[in-house]
């Protein structure tokens, strides 16, 4: 692992918000005034962490801490979630010694359920104690609900002035996932950087990344991506070259915790690369993708190890996507499948079993139309996924 | 029971398509010229027996015949298959005495695989010993898979010059439905109805019984209905308000066979009736009705009992559907849960247990928009379904 940012502490506390003894507080703090960027969910719900975040950015990008919390989304909450969220904005900067509206807020967990205020009023004083003795791999965990591992990663990248530092951490199954399982990602960067540039790489970094994975089509309330600079490393992005090195490593942190989160997706045990490519645009290329991606006959053949190749044809087929059914191709993992409206000759199922057996499945159709394509990268659907989510509040 | 329509007989046969033993080829004849209509999927791979009955109507809206299949589904087959699906035409026109094009062809099973023809040619002289002997409810199973019940309904309308008799078969699990468990209909009738109102009178029926119910999102390549009406009651439909009473009977007919197809859907153990109204307009409705019942953490929380109507409300802020969050309105079994952007007040989790725990959940959403409206019936999402769809080929 590389060496972190420099110039951030980070703080993570039990507060009981869920279970007992499990760390679900965390605190990321920057010594200094950090650039800050955020992208968040589309759902018409936001949680009030949302709307929050969004006003102050809006009004100035920059920020010195980032305040998580898992076990209430606070979402759907109505004026006392707008009010509770404000009030631990509060708390946290006193506790950490910053103003309220540096103080940018992400939550995670049952939505329509209110902050456990008295909870978050005893976990002051630990905040405090912990504030630099707790490591960004605490925060890590204490942003976890149903995720099994935590998911971090850093990257050091050479700028003409000097070496920057990235670390990026999330938690959750998608930014189309599962409401309890909110995606929230943060990245940290010592790097000192242009504002506007900023926030236009995050955003260009999050679509072609986060944007891109799916566990099970349902974009949450609460979906958070923050990234702060702060230049503490005392190295600036001033050149192009230097900006272009610097989003490509954002993009580079981006994309593998995407990946990381598909990888652990709820009850997931394998991680479908879907490339569409031959599609009249992207966003026809997308409709077939996402269709795909999230076609639960699909899923469960993943799960099952079975080369069920008909699903994906046919869920091509629904997607709305714009094609002649004679001219689709479709490669498994690099073996043409179908093609010319029928099925390739061979014993697909001998061909493709040691495929299907593999943690990571390419899946690639070609639609003959254009030169319109998208990437996707889905999990699986297993008996797990449901136990996890039918059994997730009782 | 009522008594069926007059002027049709049956066969079924155990061909061994795919189990021993089990029934898996049926036949519906009519001893004259049937009115015929047929509605059919829109998937872009469309089975080779939809494309063959889109052919047969198009040239002429009668038939003597419906051939129906388990195990194989035909699509996905390219000429191999079209050159098979007619020839199934002629086989069994001369089993049963009639000709090629009076046949009208329905398949389902595995995409992708190619009739076994020795085994239908085998199955040839069964079928002409049992025309006559098996019974409509025979057929009914012959043309079940991942059901686990037959589902049939029977109707008698009186119109003016005497009663006339409807009886409808359906086996699979949705219009947007699982690519085994193909959506198959036949509906006969023994009134004398004009051709081109029988048509418009199902494609009417069809839109607001079989194409409102989902199980898990994925249409079928072979998504099927067809509807006879041979006149051999001797009553004729003529007048404004004996088709009003007739199609009103064929509407029972197509819900409560819709019904029965969800409440017997792949693992499922519940049937949600979600109701959107009060859209800007029905489209803005169904996309929010289709989001809930489509959302696994929706079908899953269904599943599990659990009132996490969080679920339900995020789904339909992601749905695309246009309203203020504040407006929406969102009620279980007829109580309030939601309003005003933040939870009812009271204990839901108590007030709400019985209604979970019942076979038939009403979930209405209203929007304040406007006067669209739209219901929607759709399944929940257990272990089961998992295991019957990732074990399904092996």
């Amino acid at each position: 692992m590389t060496e972190l940012p420099k110039g951030y502490r980070f703080a993570a506390v039990a507060a009981g918000f869920k279970k007992k003894d499990r760390l679900d507080l965390g605190v990321i703090v920057s010594d200094a005034d950090a650039v800050a960027a955020g992208t968040f969910t589309r759902n018409i719900f936001t949680a009030a962490p949302v709307v929050r975040c969004k006003q102050l950015l809006a009004k100035r990008p920059y920020a010195r801490a980032i305040l998580v919390n898992s076990g209430q989304a606070n979402a759907c909450t109505g004026a006392e979630g707008d009010a509770n969220c404000l009030r631990t904005q509060e708390m946290i900067a006193e506790a950490v010694g910053v103003r309220p509206e540096e103080v940018l807020v992400a939550s995670t967990g049952v939505i329509g359920a209110q902050l456990k205020m008295d909870l978050w009023a005893a976990a002051m004083p630990l905040v405090r104690e912990n504030l630099g003795a707790s490591s960004a791999a605490d925060v890590s965990r204490a942003i976890m609900t149903t995720d099994t591992v935590p998911k971090t990663v850093g990257v050091e990248v050479e700028l003409s002035s000097g070496p920057a530092r990235l670390f990026g951490m999330a938690k959750g199954a998608g930014m189309i996932c599962p409401d309890m399982a909110t995606l929230l990602g943060f990245i940290i960067c010592d790097a000192e950087v242009d504002a506007d540039w900023w926030g236009q790489a995050l955003v260009r970094c999050v679509n072609i990344s986060f944007n891109r994975i799916t566990v099970d089509g349902d974009t949450s309330t609460n979906d958070t991506i923050l990234a702060l600079a702060n230049g503490a490393a005392g190295v600036r992005a001033g050149s192009d070259a230097d900006r272009e090195a610097l989003e490509s490593a954002l993009c580079e942190i981006c994309r593998e915790l995407a990946y990381k989160i598909v990888q652990d997706a709820e009850g997931g045990t394998k991680v479908a690369r879907i490339r569409v490519a031959g599609a009249s645009d992207a966003a026809q290329a997308e409709l077939a993708a996402r269709a795909i991606g999230h076609s639960p006959l699909v899923k469960t053949a993943l799960f099952g190890c079975d080369p069920n190749w008909g699903r994906i044809v046919a869920a091509a087929g629904r997607s709305g996507a714009l094609f002649r059914a004679e001219d689709l191709v479709l490669k498994i993992g690099g073996i043409v499948v179908f093609e010319k409206g029928q099925p390739a000759p061979g014993d697909m199922d001998s061909l493709l079993a040691p495929i299907m057996n593999g943690p990571d499945i390419e899946i690639v159709i070609l639609l003959g139309e254009g030169g319109g394509g998208y990437e996707l990268a889905a999990s699986d659907l297993s008996r797990d996924y449901v136990s996890i989510n039918a059994d997730y509040r009782s």
